[in-house]
């Protein structure tokens, strides 16, 4: 590790009074100089939204002892890492980190979590940027057996960095330290989601819909995320945001335009 | 192209009174049975964010008389897409275009775009999808050239398909249709933005901010979006989102995990 310690951003999607974050602080404290900017509210699965239309409103907090900067944002974790770089640090952190989410991010969740867009976002303004999130929804979550991956992957990547345009997204089986078995570096198991709206009436008498929906495994491969969890292990999947499909490129040049 | 005229699902981020959502719609008719779901408001640059914290409400509208179905939504671009395929066609359409979106989506602008963002999902559920953009943020922008290769493109799709997993991000540039050169097949810039936040006072005090940044194209690249653009082509760039860094997997496994 350098003799300098690094300056570790560290946001999340949950809000900053997740226990997640606080897990994820805890674990970035023993490896670096911490600076937290987390959205004051949830922002689950705002994907890379960012606020164009609307103001943003900042407040100092204070989190925890050991963290001389922190603040809360009314924007979205990708406003946050904006913000961050731009109004607090004025220049990059050494690292960016989002999570722990309560919930999973694996495979086609990519896109949808705000946790990994935050990631993502660190990793466009090259930043080396990773995602963490624990298969477990509950607000009482335990984030006690990610801690010792968090450590290991995190030492990994400011010893070794990362390569150019790529973030990690990391996610954590919800099992006991003893039953969790290793890490798994992993492809993104192809799975959608098949939709269902709830359909209700307000007081009004007027229709609205709850979106909600099942996650749905297309995948068959022992090589992917969903593969890896299932069957114990901490999945960690390279994540590019050059989205160019290159092997797509010969073939539509074949068209007739 | 098939006898059985093809179910065009339409959406935009611009919201549905914005006119690229017509001038996309007026080519479609040309091309088959078209239903539009669009957002009541503007969506931009909410990325592929999804509504579940909150509800969604629903209208039938009437835009166009050759257009039976038409309904705005509360939501994200994304909401939309999955409400139109689940609530109201209960099945997949043919085709989903998205835009034509009033700014350019190019490069990196592919991971904020509520435009493109609702292609990606259409193409995530398995339907072909295309993202429409003009480099012209003016509501009076003249979409006027933009239409013989939106259709052109659009029929290309329909007769040929698309490679699995891909979806098109189109763009044409600000151009009379005299000096438009033709389409180019290209990758996605290496781009970002550098960000600026306007800090203001409000009435009460209080600080507030606003995001705005500043487009840098650092890709020298002249087989890019960018470089079309700039010379006078439409791009298309085939978009995928499996975000998986395939490239990056065996190096990761050399790590000391």
């Amino acid at each position: 590790m350098a003799a300098k310690k690094p300056l570790i951003l560290v946001t999340n999607d949950d809000g900053i009074t997740a226990p997640g974050i606080m897990a994820l602080i805890s674990v970035m404290k023993e490896l670096g100089d911490v600076v937290v900017v987390a959205p004051d509210s949830p922002q689950s699965a705002t994907g890379h939204a960012i606020t164009i239309n609307n103001t943003l409103f900042i407040n100092k907090v204070q989190i925890d002892e050991a963290v001389k900067t922190a603040y809360s944002c009314s924007g979205t974790p990708v406003d946050c890492v904006k913000f961050a770089v731009n109004e607090i640090l004025h220049r990059k952190p050494d690292l960016c980190v989002s999570g722990v989410n309560h919930g999973s991010n694996s495979s086609i969740n990519v896109i949808y979590s705000g946790t990994l867009s935050a990631a993502v976002e660190a990793g466009i303004e090259g930043i080396p940027a990773i995602g963490f999130s624990l298969l477990d929804y509950n607000w009482e979550a335990d984030f006690e057996p990610a801690k010792r991956y968090i450590k290991k992957i995190t030492e990994n990547v400011i010893n070794n960095g990362l390569p150019e345009g790529v973030i990690l997204n990391v996610n954590f089986p919800k099992l006991p330290k003893s039953q969790i078995k290793g890490i798994k570096i992993c492809r993104q198991a192809k799975a959608m989601w098949t939709e269902s709206f709830d359909k209700r009436t307000n007081p009004m008498g007027r229709d609205y819909y709850w979106l909600s929906g099942k996650f749905v495994n297309l995948d068959k491969g022992e090589d992917t995320d969903e593969w890896a969890l299932d069957h114990g292990y901490v999945s960690v999947v390279p994540v590019q945001f050059d989205l160019t499909a290159h092997h797509a490129i010969h073939q539509l040049n074949n068209w007739d335009m």
